[in-house]
């Protein structure tokens, strides 16, 4: 085995105890707030027929998707996004699904993409999406949601971008611009916020007015005047009268386009203030997609978390807290006959609720059970030695502020669970 | 899109949020006392070079596992189990990982066998290990750490049965035995409990001592008549006297086998009362296994839940807390001008931490939404219609007794928080 190496595969990362540590804390965060709201999980298998996905993403999708002949003959794919196994869901359960169906669904995708920062092969998708009903407060509940979950998370200064596909297609009902492509001009003023106004004028130009840069102009200037619709009025107060959500957390934008064609009414972002690189997620209602596998329409509204990219942002934001790591504390062996005392000692800081590591090799030197405590960062060590058993106590050193106390059990339980 | 039929592979499953939401009670549990003894989380990728995992798992392994050529052209092959890919950590970051590294992994792994009753494609393995220390008391604390485990999950009447692997290599190390075959010998008497007594001296008799009967019998007699070794009694001291696990959890087997070729130390099983389909995890010492991608040997001893096994216990056994559906109410919608109002509600309930589901779309009908909570199992209802809104009071309705009271708001946030 010795010229086999050890590696992954370009675009797949492992995730280590401390990263993955990272993961774990925002999913069950975001999967509270998701349930407090109603939303209940709902899992898919990695694999499916690949009649099931191919051709539902575009030329693009079906390049990217990996997918492959099964030892049975079957042509499956692996999951490339978690909404078309929703639509298949919903078609499939139709009989025994409550409506309104409201899910999340926090599992990995797969895109053979060209890896680059920021963009893996493997990624996990976290979505909410509430089928079946078309409702300005149903609506207005996604987005509440999503401003909860970055609140949990810890988020202060963001904002929720808020706009109404219709507003593009009126674009298009004017006589004016009647001739235009409706998807190229979302597809371009999507870019606003990465290349600028001047930039989009100029893709416009080029691309749509065949060189007329005032139509361009005017197609930016209309979209910048349009008001609100009467819908996202609506969604503006439930958001405000009914759900609580202040003014300060959304924001309606006119220009904000959201790059995905299937959008047939709210759209909206989440702007991270100070992060440039771009939004935590988006959403939007999408009321022809889900029926993709029925017999009928079925409306449906939801939003999807850019995992890794709101990962990355707690990061920067230091919004994790200091002590993921799961062990609060590293009980010691001094030697082989005290090791009986030291177990004894774990065993109850785990009654107490302790998150407790024991040192398992009566062996070692406590140098190197120290060593082993910083280097997983645990923040605590209990030592037991001889003089701690004849005082009944034991010393509690904590790692980060290089102090010790030779204490009761009972002291250093509460000092543990402060 | 008509004529694509809305429906999964073979062997593999969607979990709809009942049972999803069981899988999720059961993992939180499980991560939590994995925790409480140290046990950090690790991800791997679901796909790695096929030559990580080709040849690890027997010609049985390389026919099952899902294998392709990926867009770059390399051979690729979906996770098979979650040891080989430890193996490969512990290679590739072996100057960042701390000694002991105590890791568990819960992640799906994918086998194309032959679809069965408790058998899939697609299931998720739970793994605890220790890796890169050899001492009774690490092998202790996986026992422990299991005891722990079932004990948290609610189960009463089980017990781990312990052997060592060290009992049948001195078997054929005994002058009168020295010419069959360990690993054949293991394979069967680890029919034992499946096949029984009888079945197996005839297969020992037939496979083994070419037709000698009573050299079978002796087989089983010798292993019957093994003492624990000195190492079983050291783990069993541990278990009782340091980590505090009482004698009727554990027990002595001189004749458990565990199917697996690779254990050198410690085998143990899980049997719950009553279920006689067999056992819902194993493990033990492996000391040759995790050194695969290195130059050194490294010692490992570990445990695995049957994720699958033990949900289908626990149904049978009524260990599932009544409503593990995520919402404990349904904030129902009078009519469109008391949409307000009960929004309000909800908000104002979900803010004491209640999981409140409000009713999306105030063209409903009443029965509708009553409908709607008892087909997802919500176990309580608010309703407030003119004659609440005017006494300042709200009905709370308990779908499950059938009972209802009118009282002001804090009295039901009250009787929601019991």
């Amino acid at each position: 085995m010795g010229n086999i190496t050890a590696q992954t595969l370009k675009g797949f990362r492992d995730f280590l105890p401390r990263e993955s540590g990272k993961r774990q804390y925002v999913q069950n965060l975001l999967k509270q707030v998701f349930e407090s709201f109603g939303f209940e999980p709902l899992e898919t298998p990695a694999l499916e027929y690949e009649e099931i996905l191919l051709g539902k993403y575009g030329d693009e999708g079906d390049k990217l998707m990996y997918r492959f002949t099964d030892q049975g003959g079957r042509r499956v794919a692996l999951r490339y996004d978690q909404t078309v196994p929703l639509a298949r869901v919903v078609a499939q359960y139709q009989n025994q699904l409550p409506i309104p169906f409201k899910r999340y669904q926090i599992q990995p995708v797969w895109r053979a993409e060209n890896p680059q920062r920021g963009r893996f092969r493997e990624f996990l998708q976290c979505d909410i999406d509430t089928v079946g009903l078309n409702s300005p407060l149903s609506d207005a509940e996604v987005i509440a949601c999503t401003i909860k979950s970055l609140e949990t998370l810890g988020f202060k200064n963001f904002k929720a971008i808020i706009n109404d596909r219709t507003i593009f297609s009126d674009l298009v009902n004017n006589a004016i611009f009647k001739d235009y492509n409706l998807f190229s001009i979302i597809r371009i003023v999507d870019k606003l916020n990465k290349i600028g106004y001047e930039e989009v004028i100029d893709e416009l130009t080029e691309k749509i007015t065949s060189g007329d840069e005032s139509s361009a102009t005017s197609i930016l200037c209309t979209l910048e005047d349009s008001k609100p619709t009467q819908n996202l009025k609506d969604i503006f107060k439930a958001l405000e009268e009914e759900l609580g959500i202040s003014k300060e957390k959304y924001e309606f934008s006119p220009t904000l386009a959201r790059g995905l064609d299937y959008y047939t009414g709210l759209i909206f972002e989440v702007e991270i203030e100070g992060y440039t690189a771009g939004s935590v997620g988006g959403g939007g209602r999408y009321d022809n997609l889900i029926g993709l596998f029925s017999k009928q329409t079925v409306p449906a509204v939801g939003f999807a978390f850019g995992f890794d990219r709101l990962i990355e942002v707690m990061d920067q934001l230091g919004l994790f807290p200091a002590d993921l790591t799961t062990s609060q504390v590293l009980v010691t062996i001094f030697s082989k006959d005290l090791e009986q005392k030291s177990a004894e000692v774990a065993s109850c800081l785990r009654s107490n609720n302790i998150n407790t590591e024991l040192w398992l090799d009566p062996q070692s030197k406590l140098d190197k059970q120290l060593k082993y405590a910083n280097q997983k960062g645990i923040p605590f060590v209990v030592i037991i030695g001889p003089n701690e058993v004849q005082e009944n106590k034991v010393t509690l050193k904590d790692l980060k502020n290089k102090s010790q106390q030779t204490i009761s059990l009972d002291e250093a339980i509460q000092k543990l669970t402060l």
